[in-house]
């Protein structure tokens, strides 16, 4: 069961535990200060597969199939996936998931979808409706520049506000039992949209929504910054993660001493040559599983929200000189 | 709470009714069948709007506006809504929606998203995490021909397997309380793919999908065909629907007394020139919310199987020589 907080915002009262937990990455990601976290850096950018696409459905099958052997279950004893991505149509999820047979939920949150994913598993999970749940997600690189950008060989330069789409994949297995670290509940986002039309600066665009998330569960809990170990955002990247930290402390929330940015984290600005720092569905996602959720689990953190950001423009919605709505939903793990 | 009957089938113990619903369709579906059943019809594709996205996403907020105000509402008493539709990055649902400020869950289902929709909102619901969730989609002729088809000025030649996307949207409002009409249960669909790339035979495409989760929910739940008044499908269309009779009885099932498809219900075959049917996010929304809730609630009919079914392919994904995966998702509503 979930106990209803305010408009968006939930407690669990049964228990919705985190049984395992994948991440698989690609070269340049694993080149990045934490490239000793996650499970697996694959070098290829095409996985051995002749697309791009291919290759980001595989690096979803194979953080699923991590995951799962982690766990020591097999791939039948999973009863529901709710996966999405950033590629027209989410074919990364479908088409990297379909040959499990599992119940299978699509979801469509941009960059937000991990956290978007947990919020619908540990829910679902906690009605009684599925005894084990994984939330998935991936995004690669190539796939997103060509869709989101420009062609590749086109070779187009990126502006100092521009992010770095992350080729990586991660999944988590929820179980409606005890464990060590538990998800304690979580804040569903609200579409916020300030009028910022500018694909090379999406942070900007992100967080002022992900203030909303934020701001809304610590009041609605009668939490404060203080409560938690780190307060995670998803890829804000080092301009947003400014912007984010800002836009609180003028509301009178000072989360500067606990927060953390997936975006920020996961390449190293001084060698790497990202600008802002990482994106995508699979920024936040692997990171998630490759550094905090084994820090949750040893014991080395406590409380962590973790709130994944999504921009949910399309390049359409851009030509027709649209501004860019963004999401952000939270979710708190604890530790026992 | 619900309860685990098998994998994806779950049975709801907690009440969970719906409170309301509408739909608003463009001037075929408006012309055809069912004309005189929806809440709104809209003489201009356009919807006084600049671009057909924009339009769509003004169908999907006046879906919203026509249930919240059936329900005696006010858009501030919904706490949750779940929406996709069939647009890249599904901007219908979001540039549509984002003005209402209420916590959003972005799903992508293709043409399954109705019943997606109203499965995550229910078990939320059910969870205790929300006490009212509204799941709404959308589809727009000339959206979906532009970015699945081609060019609507090149005026291409329609195979006759090929459907019509609907230009409609439907919005179902759900409480946690007893109503009328409440969701028993529902059956979270697998994907399916059979190996059909024949984008102009999407009907036969998920027809198996549709065979799987009927099959499923009936086996699982101890029930036959004859147990329900109807047993109604999203947009297989004509062909599909021969099709996933034929499956089913072959494995024993015989709906053929029971069966129909909202497909072939919204346009008239010998009048409306659409080949095999509508098809699209709002053909099975707004049939739903057009036909058979108002028939529930005046007690009409006793129990329905309403299963939504999604074609889950892209453009790319065809055009790098993919075959079509489908998923179909079922929910049972049954009146007191």
């Amino acid at each position: 069961m979930a106990e209803f907080i305010s408009e968006g915002v939930f407690s669990l009262s049964s228990p919705v535990s985190v049984r395992s937990y994948a991440s698989v990455v690609g070269k340049k990601e694993g080149e990045g200060p934490l490239g000793q976290c996650f499970d697996e850096i694959v070098q290829d950018s095409h996985f051995g597969k002749d697309t791009w696409e291919q290759a980001e459905s595989r690096f979803q099958l194979e953080a699923v199939s991590h995951a799962v052997r982690k766990a020591g279950m097999t791939k039948e004893d999973l009863q529901l996936i709710c996966s999405g991505d950033l590629i027209n149509q989410c074919i990364g999820s479908t088409f990297g998931l379909r040959e499990l047979g599992i119940p299978f939920l699509g979801l469509y949150g941009a960059c937000s979808t991990m956290a978007e994913g947990l919020i619908i598993s540990s829910l679902i999970t906690a009605s009684g409706a599925v005894k084990t749940a994984a939330a998935v997600t991936s995004s690669h690189f190539s796939t997103a520049e060509r869709q989101f950008r420009f062609p590749l060989s086109y070779g187009g330069q990126r502006t100092p506000t521009s992010q770095w789409t992350c080729t990586a994949a991660g999944a988590v297995i929820l179980s409606a039992c005890e464990g060590k670290v538990r998800i304690a509940g979580g804040c569903i986002g609200r579409i916020a949209d300030m009028g910022i039309s500018d694909i090379n600066n999406m942070g900007s665009a992100m967080a002022p929504a992900a203030a909303d998330t934020i701001r809304r569960y610590l009041i609605s809990t009668g939490t404060s910054p203080a409560d938690y170990d780190c307060i995670v955002t998803g890829d804000l990247g080092s301009v947003g993660s400014s912007l984010l930290k800002d836009v609180l402390l003028k509301q009178g929330i000072d989360i500067s001493a606990q927060h953390l940015d997936c975006g920020a984290m996961i390449f190293d600005p001084d060698t790497q040559d990202t600008h802002c720092g990482g994106s995508g569905c699979g920024c936040s996602a692997s990171v998630l599983c490759g550094h905090f959720l084994p820090a949750l689990e040893k014991g080395d953190m406590k409380n962590i929200l973790f709130a994944a950001t999504g921009a949910l423009m399309s390049p359409m919605s851009l030509q027709q000189g649209e501004s860019i709505p963004a999401i952000a939903h939270l979710v708190h793990f604890s530790r026992r």
